[in-house]
């Protein structure tokens, strides 16, 4: 399998100011393709460092792209780094004023020598075409391995990326590598330890026949991966994990089998049913809303939400009885049970998920600490709501408290007619 | 310079299924300690590339910090790892099932030997407390320098980071190394390229007599970041570089000198004047409300919102007329004012900032293609609105949206007296 390694330039990664995204989407990108992405090294602005980088990555892999350092601003030290990294010098490439060119112009604008240097390459290197961009990205190979130069800017890196890096791999490293399928196993509401040490002993080993195995925590929810190589027993065994996971506990916890996202799964699932939904948010403060319409096609299905921070719009948006704010508290059952029939009601849609909690650092109480959130749902058959308790700092028990309503509305969906 | 190297561990990130986030916070984290984060390498939980890895890295740096691979299941490998890097076997440690019982302890639970293999370590190797989770961390010496393994989980690697690896780091590696300070300039509005070659041209030779500089473009806005050593000329240093500033024109696009996030400087402005705000979204689909809402306290000056996804809410919820909406479709300036207007109203805020915009794919046409997005802004003097046109996919587009009102809320309340 042929190796690629990525080297992602940076001191602001280094220093924190920005999290690197790149690596998340490569890593994505390349999993299919048969390469293995086999490392990826975030390392500053540092020339000896970036050439020692190099040197020792390109011994361990078949090819290398380099991500950062492209832009016009003199931090961007990628290419003069590159030409001393090759031994070259730095000379003008009329290649890469014609690839400059057609940049510009991609932005209606006219590209000079005075803008930049982008004209300039380490002599040898090819200039690739950014699809997204201004600064060309470079090619270079050494002995046979190629070193790719792209762009930070996320948008920028994966579409050339995608659209000049892969196909020159493709073509230049034919894989014979066997093409794998990711079979993933998503369950709900037990921790990781407890379903391979309590629940299911011995599981992991069994399916471990089949591929390689990994196990993924996410918030309430556990993935079990297993990497299938795509041979003609595929169906097969994919048929023969599933009985083996029939047979154990762990099969009532299985919400998913597949890797969409919790959002988007409930999306298609209400979709598939024609129901509507909508959220009476207040600890949550619109993430349960904003994470349903980050999905395509959300419209369809989603009628709305109230974001009630304060009493008053709990009261005027949802209709809330003032009296039970008083007698019981904010954050109560009964007032998740009015927010929640009052959400699906003003917002005309089949089923309403409420969620009014204490994320903290302030605002808990010896009876009810940070963490403590109501939830409620409510159908046109039936609304009820619960209290529940999390541990985390504000921004995890808002996404926990989220999580929890958003499984809970997908068993809903789940357990409904259709419309 | 004391020079410290993360390892992450993990196929799971190598593979795309998740994103790192310990990279980012323990670079916020080295900054100002004066120790160096000299690089961050993510690699497979492959044995003999992580002992290379180690190998290599330990040649560079002062001390490793590994994270991941530390839990009970059978993918995670780094013990038995660090025993062959050491040259050194497992063995059972008094030592770590002292640590390991009171992990459990702390959770309520009894650990046993049939549990997990928690109390083998690598013969040699100092257990660490693990203050968030069940799983030890490890410390190995090797020629004197340090190697700690933590767990891959973040709030568990972020708090043994902090609590238990920093002050052993401090004490061992007791640097001398010159203190930075960060200096932070915001602007807003013009693109890194524009900045630096034609609206001030010299101004980053200028700046970098003081220090290292680096810029980075975010949404809409652009950091320009100082280095400055924290000598008794460094209030000096900082005058001088706001008096150069306040010659160029860039200076009228500063909005914050510092590193606060958009959201939080916005609810402290508010705080300041004691002006409360409200939110009437519908492309953004509760993102601002959500980011306000992750700041903590916000709860004295957010009101709340609406995610008015149908053109039903839009009408029940704020008021929209229906006649503007099939005059002027639901993206137009004047459902952008309604909406606004009525946010106001019906939160009873000082400030509501309105959305309603083609987020994509699908729903754009020639005249209002995807990216068109009409914002208005309302206070008890004045309600307005426009449209704006951006590029990008959905989720790009939400933020840019989102961005674009809160730049908007913050100029609105920087200009209004206190309340």
């Amino acid at each position: 399998m042929a190796k690629i390694a990525q080297i992602i330039i940076g001191d602001e990664l280094l220093s924190g100011k920005i999290q690197d995204l790149n690596l998340k989407w490569l890593a994505d990108f390349i999993l299919p393709t048969g390469f293995k992405l086999n490392s990826s090294e975030i390392i500053g602005d540092d020339e000896e460092q970036i050439i020692a980088t190099l040197d020792q990555t390109l011994k361990n892999n078949d090819a290398i792209i380099v991500t950062g350092g492209l832009g016009p601003t003199k931090d961007d030290k990628t290419k003069s780094v590159l030409a001393n990294f090759l031994g070259v010098d730095l000379e003008e490439s009329q290649e890469a004023i014609e690839v400059v060119s057609q940049h510009y112009e991609r932005f209606d604008k006219t590209w000079t020598k005075e803008n930049n240097s982008y004209h300039f390459l380490p002599k040898g290197v090819t200039p690739l075409n950014n699809p997204q961009g201004l600064a060309p990205g470079l090619m270079a190979e050494v002995n046979g391995k190629l070193i790719f130069c792209t762009p930070g800017v996320p948008r920028e890196f994966q579409k050339m990326t995608e659209e000049v890096v892969y196909p020159i791999l493709s073509t230049r490293l034919k894989s014979e590598a066997t093409q794998l399928e990711i079979f993933n196993i998503r369950t709900v509401g037990i921790p990781e330890e407890k379903i391979f040490h309590e629940i299911c002993p011995g599981l992991w080993e069994q399916l471990e026949e089949y591929g390689s195995v990994s196990s993924l925590p996410h918030t309430m929810s556990v993935d079990i991966t297993l990497r299938l190589s795509k041979d003609n027993q595929l169906e097969n065994k994919k048929k023969k994990i599933l009985e083996i996971l029939r047979s154990t506990p762990i099969w009532e916890s299985i919400w998913q089998i597949g890797n969409i996202p919790l959002p988007q799964y409930i999306v298609e699932k209400a979709k598939e049913k024609n129901l509507t939904i909508a959220f009476a948010e207040s600890c949550t403060g619109g993430l349960a809303s904003s994470k349903v319409t980050d999905v395509s096609g959300s419209s369809s299905v989603f009628m709305g939400g109230v974001v009630t921070y304060s009493n008053d719009s709990k009261i005027n948006l949802l209709g809330v009885k003032e009296e039970t704010i008083s007698s019981d508290g904010a954050v109560s059952a009964n007032v998740a049970y009015e927010m929640a029939n009052g959400a699906r009601i003003k917002l005309d849609a089949d089923i309403a998920i409420s969620f009014t909690g204490i994320a903290g650092p302030g605002g808990g109480t010896e009876k009810k600490p940070v963490g403590t959130v109501g939830i409620g749902w409510s159908t046109a058959s039936e609304t009820k709501s619960k209290i529940y308790n999390f541990r985390g700092d504000r921004l995890k028990l808002k996404e926990r408290f989220m999580t929890k309503g958003l499984f809970k509305l997908l068993r809903i969906i789940e357990d409904m007619p259709s419309h």
